[in-house]
């Protein structure tokens, strides 16, 4: 049976995450019902991870195998067309029958934004943490390179069954004026992990949390903090 | 009477433009109401100018005076609290009595945004133009180069009342891959002069205007195309 791979990008604000709920606007359920008007049979969506209710994607990849022999740029036109403005399919491409978005990828690139001033941007307040009280910028580079590395990632991380918890993270953190960007990257990631670690890695910046509580998580101390949702946008998946 | 300069920020999508409408949500109106909770009075509020519904702002002027005495950083916190999260105040600052945001600054920038791919951009809907199809760059860039300097806009303009048509207005063009940035700075701006502009020089991407025609409507005619509101910003007021 073909399989198709898509490439999409949206704006996680209205969406309770991608995995289908009964009930909730999610980004795979509304994609799932666009296709099915378009093939007039339900398929069955692989997406490449699950996201947080708010979390954003710029490059999101899933996967769905139909009978129905069809046209790359009609299926991208179609979708398009029936999409709410929010969601948008950058990419449709025929792939291998054993492609799966959740095992193929080699690895992702989450990016965080935080905006550090008194005063809000309107323009970013769906997109970035608002942090308004001063933050010491050079303990939270020192955090940033504590955890970048492999690492049990355990601590910062709601476990889910069998996972391999030592990974090989990259963060870096790129100051722009008041926008503070954290990136990281990764084979994979484990739930909540990107929230919590820019979570306490902030915490370091307010005096609230030490290089050795950094330390204490790496070795599978729970971390309590959690960075808001709505900052976290995927950026990349490596195919 | 002391009299107060704010620096304000907003995303115009949820609003019928600055200017008060009975009934109607607007950013003059929001701001008003704000003001009232906390002098207790009415004031009005002057802005540097209108804006159509739809028309973000990174950087409006506006002012109001009040016989009560306030602290610029109180005023500054207490309307960044009460107010919605698609208006910031940037900035309180205590002017002289003759400063008048609408007869006062010395020029604007605005900014106008076209997202030129197949596919939407799901991040850039609400403040992008999305033209689907390809535009010819260079006669755009010549088209450009005529609206830019010391004309006759009225052929560009909804006029109302008395006033200097005849504008040196600076026009740039920056294109990023998909994203076409214009630029436009002058001492004011006519109604509807920007839309109308972005609107012809994108009609001579696609085919449908030509190059004598936008010299016509420098002489006079009237331009009957327009760009769409959300695609507009209001970047500097120049003080």
């Amino acid at each position: 049976m073909p399989n198709y791979m898509l490439r999409i990008s949206f704006v996680g604000s209205r969406y309770h995450g991608w995995q289908i709920q009964p009930g909730l606007p999610t980004v795979q359920g509304t994609l799932t019902d666009a296709l099915e008007r378009i093939l007039s049979h339900r398929v069955r969506l692989v997406g490449c991870c699950r996201t947080d209710a708010g979390v954003h994607a710029r490059d999101y990849v899933a996967n769905f195998t139909t009978h129905r022999e069809l046209s790359e740029e009609k299926l991208l036109l179609s979708l398009n067309s029936l999409l709410p403005k929010d969601i948008g399919v950058l990419a449709v491409r025929k792939v291998p029958e054993g492609f799966n978005a959740r095992y193929s990828p080699k690895g992702k690139v989450y990016a965080y934004l935080l905006w550090n001033a008194p005063c809000r941007d309107p323009f970013l307040y769906n997109f970035s943490w608002h942090v308004p009280r001063p933050l010491d910028r050079d303990l939270m580079r020192r955090a940033v390179e504590l955890v970048s590395g492999e690492h049990e990632f355990s601590g910062f991380a709601k476990l889910e069954g069998e996972r391999n918890t030592r990974i090989n993270l990259r963060v870096s953190l790129r100051e722009e004026g008041c926008l503070l960007r954290f990136e990281f990257e990764a084979s994979h990631f484990l739930r909540y992990m990107v929230r919590r670690i820019t979570g306490a890695v902030v915490r370091v910046g307010m005096g609230k949390v030490s290089l050795e509580d950094i330390e204490e998580f790496l070795q599978g101390r729970k971390c309590p903090y959690s960075a808001p949702p709505h900052g976290l946008t995927l950026e990349r998946v490596i195919l």
